[in-house]
Order: structure tokens, then sequence, then C-alpha cells
């Protein structure tokens, strides 16, 4: 799978990809994450890429030409499943819609910075938007790096042990049960006695309860997410 | 404001805070922002942080030991407001959550990893346990800085115009209007006529509709939200 990321802060996006599982996962050839300056594509003496808003008001916009630009070269090498763009206005993320992002094969993602892009090339370029959450952030950078983070992880083979992302919270709607390691007393804290009985039916359902009780306190949407399919 | 990250990959961390107006925050002294190796604190011969999970299962889990000796040190330093912990079933993290965060002085941010943390340092020394959204990442690291940037873009000139904050999505329970940049026609497609017009009692009219249209189309919810205060 193929991710290409367009930013005008590819500094922001050195670090999330550079270590751990993002990185053997480039290493092992089953991502390939690729930023893209936007700057690079301004036709301006001084590389601008954003301009003032008609009608007045605070805040840059981000021009269309850049942005038509950078596209238009990225799509004549490869055809792009989706061209994203991070906006905090757009589909909120769920798992879900990680799950059917990691069957794809060429992404495209789009990082806003200052108050937006051109509504143009939302309507005439992008074919989804995306909010990793309802809050807002200083840019479209650190969205892309988490949905980037939330569907490669998914790829077969990154993650070392293949049932870990199975049993993730989300997956099943449940939240994940409380775990515990060693040492089994720490500062007169214990561990439940049922994980060190050794009776593997009565952890799993231990597990299974304290997960549906976490649901139940926590995200109980979750819940009924299950019930209205 | 004082901000504490504690991770197992400080890598991950080297970029986000690295430019623009995360980078602007820290050199005007508004907000300073420390990344805390957990391995430091680790006492075992090879900086080991995670161990088998008892019970069974895949996956790591983070050790009581080199979480509690981090936080102990930081405390005796100073005093924190909170001590998140990042993690998928945490309180979902919302605009008035960020907004409450950015009025402390001193946060303590956790980043799990691998299959979570022993459920006593949860227990014992978390006071926040907040989730970016509903989907599962390969560690705290992304969430930790999202946080970061959601709350320290808040704080008073960090933004260089102050209004723009406040204009920001979420901040009234309304999506932002659309907005438009120079050229007024791009490969012929234009910006609407109103926001061309020099009449802003006209144009203000048209962004709030265009607001509210947006939001009903798109996020319903946060407009219900509203009608419940």
């Amino acid at each position: 799978m193929r991710i290409d990321i367009i930013t005008i802060l590819p500094k922001l996006l050195e670090g999330p990809f550079s270590d751990s599982i993002m990185k053997r996962a480039q290493e092992k050839g089953l991502a390939e994450i690729h930023i893209q300056n936007l700057r690079d594509y301004s036709t301006s003496k001084h590389k601008n890429v954003d301009d003032y808003q008609y009608g007045g008001g605070a805040g840059m916009v981000m021009s269309c030409e850049p942005i038509a630009n950078c596209i238009d070269d990225l799509k004549q090498q490869r055809k792009y499943d989706e061209i994203i763009f991070m906006t905090p206005d757009g589909e909120v993320l769920e798992q879900s819609i990680s799950n059917e992002f990691s069957l794809k094969e060429n992404l495209l993602i789009l990082c806003g910075h200052y108050k937006g892009i051109d509504e143009r090339i939302r309507e005439h370029y992008i074919t989804r938007e995306i909010s990793i959450g309802s809050y807002v952030l200083s840019g479209g950078e650190l969205a892309a790096a988490v949905l980037t983070d939330s569907i490669v992880r998914l790829l077969p083979g990154v993650l070392n042990d293949e049932t870990s992302a199975l049993s993730d919270s989300f997956q099943d709607n449940l939240l994940s049960p409380p775990v515990y390691t060693r040492p089994a007393d720490f500062r007169g804290w214990k561990v439940p006695d049922v994980l060190l009985s050794g009776d593997f039916n009565k952890i799993d359902t231990w597990r299974h309860e304290q997960a549906l009780k976490r649901t139940k306190e926590r995200r109980p949407d979750l819940l009924s997410d299950t019930e209205g399919e």
C-alpha cells in the first residue's frame, strides 16, 4: 500500500513514521509513505501557497493552484483510490473507516492549514473528507499521521502478532478488559486472583465480563451501535 | 504552561512540536513541552518497560515500576493539575476538554503502548483518561501530540491573530463556512458572488447560513448539543 501526504510543513511529519511499528512497516515493504511538499508546486516567486480570504475575516486560505497542480501531477503517476482531505468538518474517523482504507492500494491525503483550503478544491478534487475528532488542531498534519497510523497497523504482517489487532478495542464494539503484568503485588496493589488461577475458561469469562462492564460504563454508544445493525 | 509527555518512543515526538505554531509557542515562552523517556526510569538491566500479561494472551503490558518511578519523580518537582493517560477507552476528546486543559499550569501525559499499561497505574496514578477518537493507534504518542496541539494553540498569544481561534469550528457548536481566495475564477470554477460584493452584512449573513447548513448536513449532533444546554 502507498500513502502520499501533501503538506506545507513536511518537518512535522518527520517523527511519527520514523520509529517502531510505522518504521518496520516501511522497512518490510508493506507500506510506502511519501511526504509531498506543497510549496514545490507553487508557481509564484515566493512559493506562496495561501492568500487572504474573499469577503474579509481573520486567517489565510490555501489557494487552488498549488494543490491542483500537486494532485494533477500525482494522479498522472498512479490511480488513487481516495483523495482525502483532513478537516474538522469531515466525516468523523472510526475504526470501520480505517479498516476500509486498509484494503486500498493508493491513498492521497491533503493536510489543510490556516483557515482552510479554497472550497473549489474540496468540490472538484477531494473524494473523502475525514475528521479525527471534534476538536481543532493547528493543521492537518497530525490528523494525517493519525489516519495513516490507524490504517498501516492493520496491514497483514505489520504487527508482530497477528491476533493482536483483532483483540483491540473497537474491533468487536467492546473496549478491552484491564491488563496486568508482574509483579503480582506492587506496593500492596494486587493482580485479580482469577488471572493467576491458570484456569483459562474462567479467565476468558472474566475478561469478557470486564470488557462488557467497561464498555457499559464508558462507551454505552458502542453497544447500541451493535444493536442497531 | 508546562506539558510533560512520558513515552518509550521519544523519537516519534520529535517532529510534531518542531515547526510552525507549536515551535513558536515554545520560542515565545508560552508553552514548555518536555518529552520524558520512560526507559530512563527502568531499574532492570536491559531497561525493560514491559512484560507478558497475566492470564495469557497476545501483546505485552507496560509494567508498573518504571511508570510509577517516573511519575513520582516528576511529581516531586512540581504539582500537576492532571495526570492524563491516552487510551482508546478514555473519555472522548472534545473541544471543551481542550479549552478546560488550556487553563491549567502543569499537565502530565502518559503514552501507552503494546497491549496497554498495568491497570494498577490507571487506578492509583491517573486522574484523567482521554481518547482522541474511536479508533486504535500503534501507541499513545500521536494521541498525546494531538491533545497537546489542541491545547497549546488556545493559549493567549500563540496564534498570530487572536480572533482566529474563536472563529474555529466547534467553538460555537457550528462548523466553519466555506472559504475562498484568489483567483475569483479558477479553471471556470467561480467564487460565490456575495463574497465579492463588498457588502459585509450580506457576507456575514451568508457565512452564518452556510455554517448552519453545513452543520445540519454533516454534524447535526453538534446542534442538538446546544439545544440540550
